[in-house]
C-alpha cells in the first residue's frame, strides 16, 4: 500500500507552506479512502504508511490527473485559502491513496520525485 | 485551533523527503488528539485545519519541547525508518496538536517557521 501526493513545479512555494500542503492532501486522502476501505488503510498503517511525494508541471497536468485518477483510487484535491504566498483557489496538491501498490502506480509511475 | 509541526535545521532533508515527514507528523498528531478530544479536532477540521510547520536547530532541542509539550497538548513523534538519506531511527519531526491556538502557541511561540 502506497499514497502518492502529487505537487506542482510551477508553483515557487516555501519548503515550509509545500510541507504544510503536502500534510494537507495527505490527510485528506487518508480520510477518503478510510471512507471506502479502512481496511486497506489500516494495512497501510501497518505496513508504515509510505508516502511518497512527486512533481507534475503545472495545474493542468495536475487536474488531468486528479481526473483520471479519482475514477480508479480514493483521491483528495486540495486548493489554498491564499492567505500567503499565492492567489487564493490556487490547487496546490493531490493526494493518490492510500491504496493498493499497483493501482497507484499505474497511474504515477512515470512521475518524477520531487 | 492549529497544528504545529516542528522540523530539524540541522537535518538536510531533500525537500520530497522532508514533506512526507511533515505529512506523517501530521497525521500522527491528527489521530493523537482525536484519541483525546474529537471536538477539538472536528472544530480545526470546520476551521481550515490550519498547519504550521517550524524549525529547532537539532534533535535535543527537539526532544526537549517534546518532553514538555506532551504534558499540555497531544503531540506525535516521527522517526525515520532509514530506507534512504538518514540514518535509521532519526527522529524528523513533531506534531504538537491539533488543538486549541493557546496552549499550542505557549510552546511554540519562539519558533521560525521553516
Amino acid at each position: 500500500m502506497k499514497q502518492v501526493i502529487v505537487t506542482r513545479s510551477d508553483l515557487k512555494l516555501g519548503k515550509g507552506k509545500l510541507a504544510a500542503h503536502v500534510a494537507h492532501a495527505s490527510l485528506e486522502g487518508y480520510k477518503e479512502a478510510k471512507r471506502r476501505n479502512a481496511e486497506i488503510v489500516e494495512e497501510w498503517e501497518r505496513e508504515g504508511q509510505r508516502k511518497i511525494v512527486v512533481k507534475v508541471k503545472d495545474e493542468s497536468e495536475m487536474l488531468e490527473l486528479f481526473e483520471k485518477a479519482k475514477r480508479f483510487v480514493p483521491c483528495a484535491l486540495i486548493r489554498d485559502a491564499g492567505l500567503t504566498q499565492i492567489e487564493p483557489g490556487t490547487l496546490t496538491c493531490i493526494a493518490i491513496g492510500p491504496w493498493k501498490d499497483e493501482e497507484v502506480d499505474r497511474l504515477t509511475k512515470d512521475l518524477k520525485l520531487l
